[in-house]
């Protein structure tokens, strides 16, 4: 019972004092999730309040998806909406972010280089220079693939020759290749491996395929091996999604030995590795090598997928895979039943831009950028929240990820929230988990959308936030 | 036993003329699914050939998949993956159709406008604009909804801003509006409500989607809502998948009263209506009023979707959808988890377009043509086909769907096969049916991609091939 007492302040209704304060202990597992509340009169008796209060207070929880009433029974703590409500919550923000809604906030949550470099007037020349070429082609052809010139280019420019094009399917992105391989491959309860944390768009995508999802803690040193295998053992594995370099949220580049050991493992277990090489082009740590999964795979047994969303413009919406022949035919199938094909006049505005080089001088420009900022970043962390949290150096991309220090008693919803208040928005560890509250104690920061004065004073915002919360000891 | 004889010809390997007489009468169900072939020596001895004539024969229907052998116990003929194999022959014709390998062919497979009336250069003046005017923004900005000018446009011009622009979002083409609408609604073993025939790419999202799917005939009157009521009181049914002008394959539009109709039905049987609005542009026989589902709509029943890929240019993949309130949220979210957004220069360009009347006048130059053709193809197909063939008039859209006359001894799959080797392609009807079995007197004839010489060649060809299936009486 101690732990529902709360001292009052002037100003703010009781009965929002107290349902604030149980929803706090809802939100850090204080209260778990089933337990019962405290009968109306108990409650009242011991915060000293009238019964009414507390009726007010249950149906503000109830309300606010904190509690559920069962008739006879009582009130019930509800924590699984709380996160599901704070998601919602979460996603709001961004969407207001993207339509413009936040611009004076500094915001923490950008997960793509900033379009401020990308040089359009050049990509203006090339989409008028597709255009005078095909003429309508250019907006009418299909193909189902994807069109054949960008699937030449890829193979040449970031294979080597060394895929046949034909093995290329063009998609709308990293999203969706995700999304085609679940259709194709993931039946109603197959076992998908994922790493914890990770990317929240896949375990959407899986859950929503209504896959029994296992987790791999991902941990300052990458994931373990011995226990790998042990799930792998235990589980009928189908799939393992994972994100080879700078690990969507922890940072975390998996070595070749690791790579080649857990390619060996797909062997052995028969599953297959759905390699999402999200954001390798930025490498900034020259020990880290580039050799992703689909590179050292010898048995097919990688499907890769790469999004030029993420590091070209969002607003693109491209990507390709790459599917074991095995799957060939039904990932493209499932391509086709999802949005018949990806729009043709950006593929071959692409696959110009990458037959002049323009892709590759983009992309140096942008490690020139985002290696500085990188450092900077590191830095300001170091400088103002060396005592508050602990992070993995990422080597490279375009964000780091944050572990409050236990010492501070504070979470990343509340967080969030405090920082909102203050104009500075980052992204809570909750998001990236299958089951949010293990997320609770940590955070990202994309630093790619924001100067260098404003990573500055966003750090400084958020190192006094949780210097309030301090544990006295 | 009968059924097994054969004549053999001069030139044709017996076991070749065996295993083609076999699988026809597969093809045709003569043969049922699962029945056991006559064992080796006995079909052998009726056929007097030798007992490794048949071993041969056998061996080329399993390895065609048309039969299966259980050890032991003989061997069983398949219709079901003879109709999945067609699938895959038709599948791959259009792929090579679509990647031009079939330029001296008659294409009746055609689906949407012959993009040779499209004036490019406009649509080029209006992208330059586009990024003039909005320049990085144009290729990097992204709104949950889709851009809001493109939202605006269309319910201004399409809904006489009757539509709130919050209720519009933007896809990439009706294949994925009905995808994610799939997604967000219909679980495994959810009923869904489909006409008998529709359209395959439908057909096959829900199969993905492990629905039931309950089908409801449509014939010449279209369909029959004493059955359709009869349907919904037997089944939970949840939504009902419609294409309500110019139904694919079949033609058909309802009428205002059916559609009345069946909009009250939904209120009484909670159910979902999905309305694929994808070519109700070209109406050309003036009785038929325009008027959506959706427009009739006054308990927020229908999930209406448009696609412009359709009626404009395929290679644009964009629509546009407007759900029920009540299906907003989980609609969009699906939006997102499928592929984040849609490509958002083209959003931006086919804004322009219809802002500036383009749209109106391509859309009014689209019917003048269509209708002239369309008229031409009902007369031809009435003077060769005559006897062969009834059709029903749709008095829109670019298609016929037509059937063949019970005196002729000729299914559609044999008629594509033939008529492929005379350089003529249609679609068979089989490829609208979940069992496919149901469209083998039917095919479909897209007129849309083909000059009048051509259509007349072409319809003559056809007339000529179903005649030689004449059963003499």
């Amino acid at each position: 019972m101690d732990k529902y007492f709360l001292k009052f302040s002037h100003g703010i209704p009781k009965y929002v004092a107290i349902s604030n304060h149980i929803k706090r202990l809802i939100d850090n597992n204080e209260i778990k999730d089933g337990e019962k509340l405290p009968p109306i009169r108990k409650l009242a008796e011991f915060l000293e309040v009238n019964n009414i209060t507390i009726v007010h207070t249950y149906n503000v929880l109830k309300d606010e998806g904190y509690a559920v009433q069962k008739i006879g029974s009582g009130t019930y703590a509800k924590r699984k909406d709380s996160f599901k409500s704070f998601r919602r919550e979460y996603s709001n923000t961004i969407k207001k972010v993207s339509s413009g809604d936040f611009k004076k906030y500094i915001d923490f949550t950008g997960e793509s280089p900033c379009s401020d470099f990308f040089p359009v007037n050049s990509f203006k020349d090339v989409l008028n220079e597709v255009l005078d070429r095909d003429g309508v082609d250019a907006l009418s052809y299909q193909e189902a693939l994807g069109y054949a010139g960008l699937r030449k280019s890829i193979s040449k420019v970031f294979w080597n020759d060394e895929v046949d094009i034909d093995d290329i399917l063009i998609i709308s992105g990293a999203q969706q290749g995700i999304d085609i391989i679940s259709k194709a491959l993931i039946n109603t309860n197959d076992s998908v491996l994922v790493e914890m944390p990770t990317y929240s768009g896949a375990l959407s995508v899986f859950k929503w395929r209504r896959a029994n999802i296992c987790e791999i803690p991902v941990g300052f040193q990458g994931i373990n091996i011995n226990k790998f295998e042990k799930i792998l053992r235990k589980n009928n594995i189908k799939c393992f999604y994972t994100m080879s370099y700078f690990q969507n949220p922890t940072g975390i580049s998996y070595s070749r030995q690791k790579k080649e050991q857990i390619l060996r493992l797909a062997d052995i277990y028969d599953f297959y590795i759905i390699e999402d090489d999200y954001l390798s082009e930025l490498i900034y740590d020259k020990n880290i090598e580039y050799a992703t999964f689909k590179s050292l795979d010898r048995n097919d047994r990688v499907i890769y997928i790469k999004s030029f969303s993420k590091i070209f413009l969002p607003g693109i919406r491209i990507g390709y895979l790459i599917p074991p022949k095995k799957f060939k035919e039904s990932i493209q199938n499932s391509k086709v039943n999802t949005d018949i094909s990806t729009s043709s006049l950006m593929q071959r505005a692409l696959d110009l831009y990458i037959t002049k080089g323009l892709w590759k001088e983009y992309i140096d420009k942008l490690n020139k950028i985002y290696s500085k900022k990188y450092l900077f970043m590191k830095e300001v962390l170091t400088k103002y929240l060396y005592d508050k949290v602990s992070f993995i150096v990422p080597g490279g991309g375009l964000h780091f990820y944050v572990k409050i220090n236990d010492r501070f008693n504070i979470n990343s919803i509340q967080l969030f929230r405090r920082a909102k208040n203050k104009n500075v928005l980052i992204m809570p560890g909750t998001i990236f988990y299958k089951e949010s509250v293990n997320g609770l104690k940590y955070f990202k920061l994309g630093f790619s959308q924001i100067d260098k004065k404003n990573i500055e004073n966003g750090i400084k915002i958020i190192g006094n936030l949780i210097e309030n919360y301090r544990v006295c000891k």
